[in-house]
């Protein structure tokens, strides 16, 4: 006996036909003895029509009342799971955020779990029942409903994962794990058996949106091992077991997958990443001394504006040099704002934004041991003649920055180079 | 300053511009200088859709995971309604029916409110905060989510006004007040500036279907004066006590009105119902001894069928009697039923159903001290050929069951014989 939670998202409860799939891959997993929590999220759509109806009732809405108003979409879901699954025999009940309590704190729309009380929840578990639960949901200090922000569901189920201290959590999404890149830009990526908690935070950071980043850095602290896997594969009801996903878990218990031999071979590089919402800024004729980078970094900083990648050319003359950075594409106007009035301070000549570039990641827990990952990746992009306007590195990434035209054709490249074209 | 209940029903909150109406309407009231709280309903459409969502998804469903998925309807628009109501400007928060507590019994989709709790609301309301709370849906002993049965928003309003001893609860619909009878068949029909809760009750329970009974039940027991009113009369927010609607008010009450000149001109008569929601039964040559009687009503009140009218008609000859009675129409077919299995025990000859038949009910609390008015009523139809088939009187109720197919024809000579049509 195992103690499983999985989770569903929007696509997979979209409607009651739909929900009545869901029920059949709950039910099956309830079926092997296992004690099972569901975690739903609201039917797609639904949340984007309830956001729609707030914004149409205050441009300025309360998060509070927001709250209030959004979290009735997995609410809903999470009673029609619970009397489905009734309806094919199983015993279910709901339990809402605020029953449980999930108890978040007071940060209405993007409020982060303190603790779940799981009392209730695992003598009702204990005795075969199945716990439904709404994701996205929670109870602030005052007793008010809270959500987690867009995407919430996936933190909700690895919190309450952690919290019944379940075996695994399974996320049904509608893709069947995780790949090695893109399959709309290389036909012959491959799905991935497994990968560490750090490779699925670059792979997700970098744009490969199978799981919230949030969720899977809770995951890793609490080491809950995720399986990703898709409610749609299958006619008849899978057990996850048995069509297995991709699994996200720490170093240790991946070493130990590959030992078992359950076929989880290893690569040097593990997948490869682009994100195309990364913007380039360069500031012109920035004096060469000290404290001047500063003046540029600390209001952006100040301004909660991520930068990622900086460059600092060499100087041109006069003691004066050209400073390119890389920030999110969402942030590009703020921080050229920014950056327009420090002018003064700062003492550059002209602020030159670029949207137009992509940055193209290579991503695996192997180059920590294995040199020569970076230089593969650079002769590859010289051999098509792609330019590297910047680098970035991690223990377990190489990152570089190009042209936003070349990415289809800098990804597929990689993909090659670093032998992860599947056979046939 | 006064302490006033508002509540507005489905059609009034069916989208956020007619959300923005009503907030208009609440903080015109408010802006008064009164203490204020809204009940509201969810969207018209909502709650049919979210229990048609329950019925796909199991025919047989659990009524506490139904209250879990009807209730977000309210959820939903009382989230919007605060936030419209802080984008014009006005203080407001929800409250849901968990969160005062609405405490209820645990009688899933039919509870009844045992408690509501105030602390925190009436300090909240002191402070000049208008409440939002959606109607409908309470908390059980046990901590979950229970509804009170369909049109329930009525007794939610009633109640929180009757917990926060309220000034005047008023009923916000899409018909501006009561009116002497359903002005679609009589144009003549006027808008009763007041009846008595007794009135309402008969009024309503015969066809005028402006509030739920038990509504008007609970507000007779709790002395809370109700106004029923439309939300769709005027262009410019109206404020309550300038459109007066139709206040509906104890008997003391109401003479004190009338005292005090407000234009309360009572009439014999105050209003005329009418019902086609009746099915009247013939059981032919029943034996006409002592016992048989009940044995044709003992089982019929076993099954929770309401029998309203009965007729013995003289006996025919060898000691045998036809026996005539009305029960509710959706009753019908479960009635015939239940008497085909007792044939034996009542010894009858043949079971005639027929629904075509209408009630007609002339009500007024006048008549306690007038004599006069059942053949008033019994002339009036007379001189018209219309033919009764059925009479049962109240204190302040007579009703006469006729053929369906003169229903309108006589509503309109009742209406006119008791001097009940306007002028002009």
């Amino acid at each position: 006996m195992a103690r499983i939670v999985m989770k569903f998202g929007g696509t997979s409860m979209a409607g009651t036909e739909r929900i009545r799939r869901v029920a059949q891959i709950v039910k099956a997993q309830a079926d092997r003895g296992d004690e099972v929590a569901v975690v739903v999220s609201a039917m797609a759509g639904d949340t984007d029509r309830l956001v729609g109806f707030c914004r149409e009732a205050n441009a300025l809405y309360d998060p509070a009342e927001y709250d209030v108003v959004v979290s009735a979409g997995e609410q809903i879901t999470s009673g029609l799971l619970a009397m489905t699954l009734q309806a094919l025999g199983a015993k279910a009940r709901s339990w809402m955020g605020w029953q449980l309590p999930v108890q978040t704190g007071s940060a209405h729309s993007k409020a982060k779990i303190d603790e779940i009380e799981t009392g209730a929840l695992l003598s009702s578990m204990g005795e075969g029942t199945i716990a439904v639960i709404p994701g996205f949901q929670g109870r602030s200090p005052g007793g008010r409903i809270t959500t987690l922000g867009r995407g919430g569901s996936d933190t909700s189920a690895v919190a309450v994962a952690a919290a019944v201290d379940a075996d695994r959590c399974d996320i049904y999404t509608d893709v069947d794990g995780v790949y090695t890149t893109d399959p709309r830009i290389v036909a012959r990526a491959r799905k991935l058996k497994a990968v560490t908690y750090e490779e699925m935070l670059e792979l997700a950071s970098v744009g490969a949106k199978v799981l919230q980043t949030r969720s899977v850095g809770l995951a890793m602290k609490a080491g809950v091992p995720i399986q990703v896997l898709s409610s749609f594969t299958e006619e008849d009801a899978p057990v996850a077991d048995t069509i297995p996903g991709t699994m996200i878990v720490g170093d240790e218990r991946l070493a130990q997958m590959e030992k078992e031999g359950s076929s989880v071979e290893r690569q040097l590089i593990t997948g490869i990443a682009h994100d195309k919402n990364e913007a380039k800024i360069t500031l012109t004729r920035v004096p060469d001394k000290p404290g001047a980078v500063a003046h540029i970094f600390e209001p952006l900083s100040d301004a909660n504006i991520n930068v990622d990648m900086i460059i600092q050319n060499v100087a041109r003359d006069k003691g004066e040099t050209d400073v390119t950075f890389t920030v999110p594409a969402a942030d590009l106007a703020r921080a050229t704002d920014i950056l327009e009035n420090q002018r003064e301070k700062i003492g550059f000549n002209r602020v030159i934004p670029d949207t137009r570039v992509a940055k193209i990641s290579v991503v695996g827990v192997g180059m920590k041991s294995h040199a020569g990952v970076a230089s593969t990746m650079f002769s590859a992009l010289a051999d098509r003649k792609i330019n590297i306007v910047a680098i970035t590195t991690s223990e377990i990434k190489v990152s570089v920055l190009i042209d936003e035209d070349e990415t289809e054709l800098a990804v597929r490249v990689l993909h090659t180079a670093y032998g992860l074209d599947a056979e046939g």
